[in-house]
This record gives C-alpha cells, sequence and structure tokens, in this order.
C-alpha cells in the first residue's frame, strides 16, 4: 500500500525541523515506517543545489534562476527519495515542499502558475496528502530564526520584514484556498501542544 | 546600439570552442567589441551549476532535474552577462546555448515545447540573432572529443552513440526549421575554411 506524503510549512522560526521530528517519532510510535526529510535538498544531488540556493548574498540568483534551481533541486528529491519511498509503503514527512515555493518565490514576484507549471514539468505536479501550515507573526519566527542562526543566516532568513509579511500572506492564502490539504495550525503554544494539534489534523489519514 | 548575440552549436568534438576563439578574434579585428562566453556556464552563477550538470555519473540527474539546472543556469547566465553586455553594444559569442538543450535533453526525451517554455520563463525566450550548427558524423566528433578530454570526458561526452546520433539529428532538424537564424556548417574542413564559412554566414549581420 502506498505510504502517505505529509509536509510542514510555514515562515522561518516558525518551529517546521522540530515539529517534523516529533511527528515522525509519533508515527513510528504507532508502527509506520517513517522518512524524515527537508527541502531544499533531501537527496544527494538536491543537497548540492541547496548549498547553491542557502549560501552567498541576496542577490546572488535572481527570482526566476531561484526558481528554477528550487524546481530541479525539487525533481532530484521526488524522483530519488519521495516517490520511491511512498510507493515502498513509507510515509514520508517533509520539512518544507513545493507550497514553500509558491509562498517565498511568490513572494519575489513569480507567479503562481508559473511555479506550478515547473511543478508539473519537474515533479509531474505531487502534492502531499496534507500539509500542516505552522502560522506564527513573521516578526516572532525572524526573531526566533535569526536568535537560533546568528551569523549564519541564509539568504532567506537575512531579508527584510516586508519580504517575511509577504510569505506569511501568501501562506495564509494558500490555507484558504486550500482547505483540504492545507491545515494551518497557530505556532505560539509550547511545541508539546502544537504536536498534539498536527497529529488531530491528521487523525482522517491514520490507519 | 545594441550589439548581436551569437551562437555556436553542435555534437560533440565539433569545433565549437576553437571556432567561437577565431570567430571573436575576427569580429575583433573588424572594430567590434566582443564578449566571448560559454554554456553551461558564463557567469559566476552558472558556472556553479555547470559543476553538478558536467561531473559525476551519468544518471546522477533525471532529465528532468538536468533540463531545469540548464534552464537555471541559462537564466543567471543571460541576466547578468549577455543581456547586459548586448544593451552596451558588444557582440556576445556564445560556445552553446538553448539549442543545445533542444538538441541534448531532446535526446534524453524532453519535449521542445517543454524546454521553450522554460527558456521563456528563465531567459524571456531570448533566441541568437544567428546561430552556426558545426555539422560532424557523431562518430568522428565523439572520438575527437574522447581523445581531446580522456579519462575527463563529461557526462555527456561519455554517452553511448545512439545518443549522439540523436543529437546530431536533433541539430540538423533545428537548422531544417529555422534556416533563417540557424546556419548549416559541415566542420570536417580545415579550422581556417570553417572559421571562413562562419565569416560569410555573418556578413549580412556586419557593420
Amino acid at each position: 500500500m502506498r505510504g502517505r506524503f505529509i509536509t510542514l510549512e510555514g515562515g522561518e522560526g516558525a518551529g517546521k525541523s522540530t515539529q517534523s521530528r516529533l511527528l515522525a517519532a509519533a508515527l513510528e510510535a504507532r508502527g509506520l515506517r517513517v522518512v524524515l526529510t527537508r527541502e531544499p535538498g533531501g537527496s544527494e544531488g538536491a543537497e548540492m543545489v541547496r548549498t547553491l540556493l542557502m549560501q552567498g548574498d541576496q542577490d546572488r540568483w535572481s527570482a526566476r534562476a531561484e526558481t528554477l534551481l528550487f524546481a530541479a533541486a525539487r525533481a532530484d528529491h521526488v524522483a530519488k527519495v519521495i516517490e520511491p519511498e511512498l510507493a515502498a509503503g513509507a510515509w514520508v514527512v517533509c520539512d518544507r515542499f513545493v507550497d514553500s515555493t509558491r509562498a517565498y518565490q511568490g513572494a519575489s514576484g513569480i507567479a503562481d502558475a508559473d511555479i506550478l507549471a515547473l511543478h508539473d514539468f519537474g515533479s509531474h505536479g505531487l502534492l502531499p496528502d496534507r500539509t500542516l501550515l505552522l502560522a506564527l507573526p513573521p516578526e516572532q519566527g525572524v526573531r526566533r530564526a535569526t536568535e537560533r542562526d546568528g551569523t549564519d543566516a541564509d539568504r532567506f532568513v537575512s531579508r527584510d520584514v516586508s519580504f517575511h509579511e509577504r510569505v506569511v500572506t501568501a501562506f495564509d492564502r494558500l490555507a484558504a484556498r486550500e482547505p483540504a490539504r492545507v491545515r494551518r495550525i497557530v505556532a505560539t503554544d509550547g511545541p508539546e501542544r502544537v504536536a498534539a494539534a498536527i497529529m488531530a489534523e491528521l487523525a482522517d489519514l491514520l490507519p
């Protein structure tokens, strides 16, 4: 039986990595085989593209080159890891996926239809069975991420507040447009309460 | 006045690099400002993507991930080098461009319409003012390239003969379909005769 594909999304510092790990552990505790992965990256080739995307100056890439690099990394990740694992019955928990490109590169001026066309080309339009959107006010999230990363802040964290506001607005719009797939979870609560809210939103998918 | 954008195309070992240098020198001798560049690469970001594309195992990337990486590198090269130089009046001579993606990734099964759609997205569909296609039987070209590169042969040179036959056929088809832009030049002659044939095909563009 094909596994389920679950993604965690949200702006900076919303707790996606922590919640991805907690979710993977909770699913394993129910006897499921789980693959925990992330984007950009998640496969050997995609991790090399990640390095090009995350490091360097903010203007290292134009928004269009950046969007193509994300699509290339995702195509590799889907073909080499996500699809084979789903086909083999694993649940795949992924920290960021195409919705991040829609929010971040959308906030950089790229049309949603173009991003989805690239996703159709590279990854035959694969969408998650469910997406948990961790919602946090942008100033709070960027503060958390900056405290966490210090001078290692990547090309995206270090953008200005108005950019992060556009990202959070774009995520909220996706949740409003695709309510069956994308579930918005308030991430200001403690990690245990957020984890419980996530499991509640997955209840109908669990065996 | 906007400069002219000239590309050299063809299969492996057809003499594109040699002829690009000879052409740049001949144009400079006529008093033109010339920028000699190449793909994949040609800008700082695109050269980093080139390394990912050319090195490693043949199956390092799927044809779709590879096509997206070429489009990303090209978007950077066009935005950072080709367009600014053309706008500043330079003649840009480029060793390979989008026609190589159409021939090579086309030979890997990617539809020409998809490649052109990616080119529209990343590089607003920029096409050369003229393209010189250096035509050589595939066995002869691959033999030349293999003698030149030895064990440094890249991911493309090292593919099998039937792949290189499809590449050469795809290039010939482009020349047949777009005769005003793409001029086919027999590359079995010595370098000086090929260089003279190239200049003859550019006569109407020269000031």
